[in-house]
């Protein structure tokens, strides 16, 4: 097992449909017709390029709009997702006929410019945090484009709460009336037994019944800094072992390093996808 | 024809379509299995609460996401998209099985965020354009939410660009290597009669090449305000009927303004839907 | 940008659709049960051959359903979309497992006869109405195939009108209950800037109106050549440059002609798409 | 087992496929620009009226339509699929929002007017035909539409041939390469046993190798009436029962009679089905 | 037409469809989250072995799986779906990316083992049954799975009934209610000629009632052997040619061949479909 | 928080998907050619009737079956998914059109034998294991039908493992070439914080290692009764909290109650899916 530096790709047949959705929504009924101006027999030769620093992400599925939209253009990437890049640099290099080129561009840089936003956002909370606590991304996603928003979440060094409903169990508030947080945990692990259960806590003491009732990570929900640190200091005195600490709600790019000094494990933030700006990056055509 | 002042929602099937897609994504294959934690005959009642001040949009996708998931969920709206609510507000009141509720929270949310997001920075760049011009969206959005972006823009009091690259002829720099704008309006017309066609100029030349080719639209390209209002004198001074200019590139709500002094119809942006920042808006859980 | 003679293919994520959900549909569960009959490894070599003179149309098509049944059959064109062939031509070679080639045999067919159908009569509109005047598609064509019946169109010399209600705005009669023309103009420039609008028109006082409102295209309905002459004549006179006149309803091979004689722009017909007869291809086996 | 004059209805999944998807190809992403000029709360009321006799079909489909763009909308049929319509005759009503109705008119009309041609059609040669011979369709089908043309063929009085390659065994020339009818027939029963096996025959001799090998169906291929009748009259010797003979290619209103006359029991054609012009229908708007 | 000794594959489209959708449900959001943590270049090579005797059936899948996970994997097929195999034959190699193996392994298996259960439980009927007659599966198969499951069991050396309802008219008592055999028969020729007709029968009486009636297979229901062999002279007295005998309900394993010595001609089961254990097939790795 | 008895039904999405392939699968292009012979106004009242001992599970499928086919047919159940139903009893009642009902029947049938099959299976091991360790299935499940699979396990009193590979981290051997198994778990913590993480191990050495790199899971491949009790004492020694211990491989219902007295808590078996022989289950029709 090595030291694996590149973070996962979304899986290939996510990629596949996402893009062919994509492509059908930007072609329309007709095609480019503005592509049918120029020529069949034109090519074109275009370079990738990042206009402002950030992380790279998408581009499996930039190639994937390329190769949906013409298999012969051919698509090289100098930078691979995860790369932090300086404005300016030209990541990908593209050639192939103008047309197709043309034609994809649109949907390949929507790409490109979205998951690499959420990347370059996300490296910006993750380098706040520093090596003390992982950024994770949340549930808030844009709708239909989780899957590559956590993989590039990845790309920008954080890591992945939740992909669904089914993955774990996350136990908040509402879930608790008429209920206790020990018997919402043993239910959890009845139900569904061996996977993780969370459970959201709002004050210390319901961070101690948590622990007691064998909750693999707790949750503390909109806690200030120093709240978050006793919750912290309960935490490392149970002595229970392969406890995780998060924490969520609110948490800018400001206030992150706080918590991190606080003792949290693990910190998330939906402002890394669906409230992450654009990175811009470009197609810019060399030679024809 | 009465003056309808709703916005017109997105087309029905494109709802019923992302929707969908979406409700797959979060529920996984095994449902919300933290909701399993709860009595199967628990009733919400809850409250669609807006967080912040801005403009609600994407309830019809909201609307079908509770529909899906539970067709016995009740879902009530007290205000429609379009309408500018200010932080605190319910928009809307939610009531069914515990269950079916909270399962869909996070779907509906998705939609109501980012799409009153994208509404909510549109009537920022509606109101610093004033009366003079109208704020346009570009092909810049997210891959499978286009359709929606476009309806929340127009919800924000926004006009719509191209859906596709299928609706009109938009000739850039990069169509007119070997070819006058001349000889391209003329190929466009020839191709595609009946369509827009739209002429990207970099230079006060190249507008009036545009105009006397017959040009629909003429598209300043990343042109300073002044440069732009020599361009719009130059449009006036043509006697040309019917002949929209439109600025793209680089346009910030600081600059808006001076774009829509110059005497420019139509002002493109793509930080209006890939880069607008989601509306916080939640779910109150009000009884049980 | 050079005269590029071959017309426009269709979208080829629309290719791929349309002949997947065809290939489906014929193959059925068990796929070609009287193939199985054939030994595995017996070969095909077969001509595709037109037996009535028409155009050619939906080669795409065909090469795709070869592909998507067996990527090893070889499909080679003689002829291209847009092509005028008599009688009797070989417009293409098939090569490949026998079994593939008779399996794929009807549904490629099934593509190439309906849509160079559509060629071959709008062609025969586009050459009685001469360089006058082009000939225009409806929405009027069969479900599913809208997008390949206008690529046959553009194939077959003519052009395409609306592909989908998004397309531009187009009022007919009914729209105007409650309204004037020009509060309807008024009306679509506010909501749709930059799109075409077009108004349909009964009688000359109509086409007054809807040139001072602005319309882009005037569309005289069932007009007989003379009435549409002198509706002609009123555009001419109204000194607007880039305005369009249509004529629609009724128009026959017969009287194309007297409405190209008469200044009329653009003929739109449903006979070239909903009512197009099917070009007789067949596949004839060479050798094995 | 009562009498059931009502032809049988195509498989309700299919028709909310394909409606389906006419519906996002006629609406595009921005869905119906044109109704959204009119105020939301106009309401129509419109006859379904056909405009030239003939047999009408794919009244299930426009129903569909309109409940898939508004369930609100309230359709009725006067006539049902199969019904003899004369010019003017009102067959249905449409009730509901204006902007819906409008919008789904020429989706809906775009099924009834094809469908109602391919039945209009098929009735034309069952007329011919008389009570001698049925008229079936073929394979020769609209990529996409053929469940929903086949059950045209039924209202049209029509029957079915083989809706797919997998329905039954139908041994044609090129099969035969190597092999005798004798052997292909016995490798039928092999490999389908109870599947109908069909045989295709170029002259006499063939018609009673078909025969002795144990075919259920003997088809003529391309034969003049005289050659059929021949044919029919030595598998009237043979004193095979249960044995049926079809005559195929080239059939037209003008000789599907003579076919009848010459003792053949099915006579297939293309003609209803790929090459039938729509039937004229379309939606008068009563009142408002 | 030589003998082809390979079962017949089930249809490309169906398999590329069913195998999208198994990749899709294993993989999840994340994809492969363990695989991940191997490094990127680290290769695999391993054997398909068959864990217990049996008929292999399911190749077609397997392959599709690994060729969508990862186009660049290599499988090598030592063995063909049909063929018997003893417990630990390799009847497969497959190398690639380890990460791309071992993400496949489980889809891959899976359509692996269960086709192959398929074929090897028919393949024990067929072998009880020997020459004398044939085995048959019925529409009592898995949903979604129904055209792999035919197809196996033709691997298994069993034949097709149904494939789906619109396949050949099957009239069974409860068809029967105001109605006699012979009408139903007559209807059936009516509406549908040509298409297959079998008539489910309880008692001898019912079979010479359908054979009168011109029934193309007589379906004995739950019959026991004796009674079958009673109703099979019957059907031989009658010197209908061309007429199939069939048995349905309760066959099992041990009674099959007493149904073939009665001089049955098909006999069909849901035996080796709806409840056929799954064969046990694994991925050895062999080498890294 | 009640003591909610009902299992979790699978996702209402999933359902809906799978039973629209089935629909799809079964009813062709044609339709029900069958039923077409009974006249369209004649009623059918069935029961559904189990026909052996076993566990109810299916019935969300079987009702949207019928409600997709026709939405008038009215379906009740008496017993629900989870119920032990003896043979003979009358778990639904189906009531409505002669024609939905039978042309619904094995379709939904379908669903309810393998799915109560599963459930059946199921709830003998859970038998066999007694109170003492819970029942799980594997990712050893039918293409297409996983979610259904898992929740008829659910309803048989058994417990789900893996949904997907995005699910948890499961280290087998293979993983851990060049790679030990603290290596392993310190990467899978720091990919993929929170999950769970499995460890499969072949010997003791291996369940210390495994329990030191701090695994939550430990699964005991293959193992005989007696050493993984040897494992599960080691277990006990380590005094690591919420520890789970997984036997899997070979298990049978004879065997499974000695891995359940020597203190595993977790046991998984495909044969609970994959291999689980249908439940006889039918529509037995009452009254027309």
């Amino acid at each position: 097992m090595s030291d694996a530096s590149r973070p996962i790709d979304p899986p290939r047949d996510v990629v596949r449909d996402v893009v062919a959705r994509a492509i059908a929504e930007d072609l329309g009924p007709l095609g480019d017709i503005t592509a049918a101006l120029v020529a069949e027999d034109v090519r074109a030769l275009a370079d990738v390029v990042v206009r402002a620093d950030g992380v790279l992400a998408g581009t499996v599925c930039a190639t994937e709009v390329f190769a949906q939209v013409d298999p012969t253009v051919d698509v090289e990437w100098r930078q691979h997702d995860g790369a932090h890049v300086a404005a300016g640099a030209v990541v990908g290099v593209v050639a192939g006929s103008f047309r197709s080129v043309v034609t994809s561009e649109r949907t390949a840089l929507n790409f490109l410019c979205h998951l690499s936003g959420v990347a370059t956002t996300t490296s910006r909370f993750v380098a706040a945090a520093g090596e003390r606590a992982r950024i994770l991304d949340t549930r808030k996603t844009l709708p239909g484009l989780r899957a590559l928003e956590k993989a590039a979440v990845r790309a920008g060094g954080g890591a992945n709460h939740r992909a669904s409903l089914s993955d774990m169990v996350l136990v908040k508030d509402n879930h608790l009336v008429g209920s206790s947080i020990a018997s919402a945990v043993a239910r959890a692990h009845e139900l569904w037994p061996g996977r993780t259960v969370e459970i959201e806590c709002d004050r210390p003491e319901q961070v101690i019944e948590a622990i007691d009732a064998g909750a693999d990570i707790v949750m503390l929900d909109n806690m200030a800094p120093d709240e978050a640190a006793k919750c912290a200091a309960i935490a490392r005195d149970s002595g229970r072992s392969h406890l995780l600490l998060e924490v969520s709600g609110g948490i800018t790019l400001e206030t992150v390093g706080a918590y991190a000094d606080a003792g949290i494990d693990l910190i998330s933030t939906s402002a890394i996808t669906q409230s992450a700006p654009a990175l811009d990056i470009a197609l810019d055509m060399r030679v024809r």
